[in-house]
């Protein structure tokens, strides 16, 4: 298996971006990939991308020809690929595969969705449609409702509070202060947090990521050749995926994510590291009782101890672990085809040291990890500096 | 670059599936493909699926995890493709590198599609998407009005008739005849064909490939493996894919599809081949005029000379080149998702002598050819024979 390097990364803004199209926000990202990895069209051989409901938000399917037509790419082939809220991470996978099976040598990977062309009730039943149509959505379960289940239940097992999850927005919201790409560059607090209206209790409005137009992009590059395009090339270590089932009521436990353990365990494997090896981890935060779950199924925090961790400050930028420096999906904004590929984005920002003010000192090592749905898909990739 | 193999090939039974579910489409194939591979779960590390326009036909998006889920294979990854009608041949190739990569030594590639849930004119303004929802599909453009541009175009610059295009759809019946899983089994006259209704002139309803539920599966393994699992594996001699521009008026020519030309290039450069060495093919005839193309762009006959072969019955079965022996998206029917994988699974069968009535005697050799689209998408491969 041929080893993987990030050369490139880029990102659209983050928001409601009212007067852009699904197609000018992959421009946006892409070009700011390239440019950032000093290649120019010629260079790149495959297109990989995630989204996740076209079809229902703007009423197009084919995104994987559609991003060849936009950067001008004809004729490479361009691959789609959807898993719900997972379907950046999952299509990182694919470009990753397509080097390492020696088929290519260079390929860009990138995630979009634009989620503000419908109503919100809309979004909503598109949404839906990542957890089991027939057996959730059908009776009534969006993904509120889905994680609110979750978080009862993880209160009830951990004794885990209201005012832990709220904290987890805190933070993510004040790490995307000093992100420029994020949708909502705003310090709040536990007050405001914990005042904000129950969607589905016990998650308040400020527990949920947003709904988000955005893109994000990554050049990949065989190891061997990485050198030449980027003075800090940043090595894929481990690139792991696994599944569960798509409807909450068929699971073992409601209070982990089984999917999260799986890849974590096969990621740590690839990368020949453990849990305490990290420094820095974007983690899916689609709500902030998902932020403390993937804390404790990643191997950071024993189960049942991420409430408590997320308090005692644990998490917060320069601390043990430093953990959603964009902001998440909270505060930086979940364009859900895209979060997978922006998480990747910023872990490669970091190592290089170019976060800026919200930087993690010395980091060498992050991991990103992308839930689909309710966590029947989740990915787990390891980044390492240096080639 | 690791060689891969075909070591099961399953698929549903394809029609207008009222009582049987997308669950149970995928099931009912997947479980063929691997009692014939004589395969149990447990021995498949990972998933790929193609699937067009779930979102939009079903309510439902994550297909990936859902075919994990229904078959019961869990944690294992579970990828879902989207490429339009290519949605299978993309999955095949995604599958194909992962194995390729040294990711994975045996993995399942299945294709689904459950089209009879939504009003026809649902399902044709979701299969719009395929096309440019901006600059087509919005001002009325859907595909048969697409193709009968192509045809009108091809008989201006070429001279093909109707009743050229005819007999693709009469040819594709007469072997669906033969076939226990396609949608029509019955064979039809020019006469019927010059009579049916006219859709978007000059193309007519027989014309047209149908609306179909179904499903189709391969089990694919690592060559130097596969002799473990089949007595007749079959080797992938050839996977490429290429990209044109998603909207039609874009392009530098209506009567060809490039995607298609340079797909075909790139695999018969990868199999070491010529399109004289290909006796068996299926290919991509979403309408009849596709099927002309198809076999032009291939490399197969002369541009412009498709229409006079089909004519002079150059591409019937055991003639000079036998097309579409499975009956085609004609006749077997068009399951968006499946149809890519529907043509693999008809090659294995070939290949292995298996195909009954409808065999082409002594093929050692088949090329499958995928359209996305208009031809935004193409995807070619090549199988031989022999591990």
């Amino acid at each position: 298996m041929r080893s993987v390097s990030v050369i490139g990364a880029g990102l659209s803004k983050f928001g409601e971006r009212w007067e852009t199209s699904f197609r000018e926000l992959i421009y946006e990202a892409s070009l700011n990939a390239m440019e950032d990895a000093r290649i120019e069209g010629k260079d790149i051989q495959a297109l990989y991308g995630g989204s996740m409901a076209p079809g229902r938000l703007i009423g197009q399917e084919h995104i994987g020809a559609l991003i060849a037509d936009q950067l001008g790419l004809n004729p490479i082939p361009s691959v789609r690929v959807e898993a719900a809220c997972a379907s950046g991470g999952v299509a990182l996978r694919q470009a990753y595969h397509a080097i390492a099976s020696d088929a290519y040598d260079i390929v860009a990977v990138g995630g979009v969705e634009k989620m503000t062309e419908v109503s919100t009730e809309e979004v909503a039943t598109a949404l839906g449609g990542a957890g089991d149509q027939e057996w959730e959505l059908f009776l009534g379960a969006t993904f509120p409702a889905i994680y609110a289940l979750m978080a009862r239940r993880h209160m009830l097992e951990y004794g885990t509070t209201e005012e832990q999850m709220a904290l987890c927005s805190v933070k993510n919201h004040a790490n995307a202060v000093h992100n420029p790409y994020a949708q909502y560059r705003k310090a709040i607090s536990v007050e405001q947090v914990m005042e904000s209206g129950y969607i589905a209790e016990p998650l308040k409005l400020l527990d949920c990521s947003p709904i988000t137009d955005g893109a994000a992009a990554l050049i990949l590059c065989a190891s061997d050749m990485a050198k030449k395009y980027s003075d800090t090339p940043i090595h894929i270590a481990a690139s792991a995926q696994a599944s569960d089932t798509l409807a909450l009521d068929d699971r073992r436990t409601l209070s982990a994510l089984e999917a999260t353990r799986y890849a974590a365990k096969e990621a740590f494997k690839q990368a020949k590291m453990t849990p305490k090896d990290i420094p820095l981890a974007e983690v899916h935060d689609c709500f902030s009782i998902a932020e403390i779950m993937a804390i404790e199924d990643l191997g950071f925090f024993k189960k049942g101890k991420g409430g408590k961790a997320v308090q005692d400050g644990e998490t917060q930028l320069n601390s043990r672990l430093s953990i959603n420096t964009s902001g998440g999906l909270k505060a930086c904004g979940h364009p859900v085809g895209a979060t997978g590929i922006k998480q990747a984005v910023e872990i490669t920002w970091q190592l290089r040291q170019q976060a800026g003010k919200r930087q993690v000192a010395n980091a060498e090592v992050g991991l990103a990890h992308n839930v689909g749905g309710s966590g029947a898909t989740a990915v787990v990739h390891i980044f390492k500096r240096g080639d």
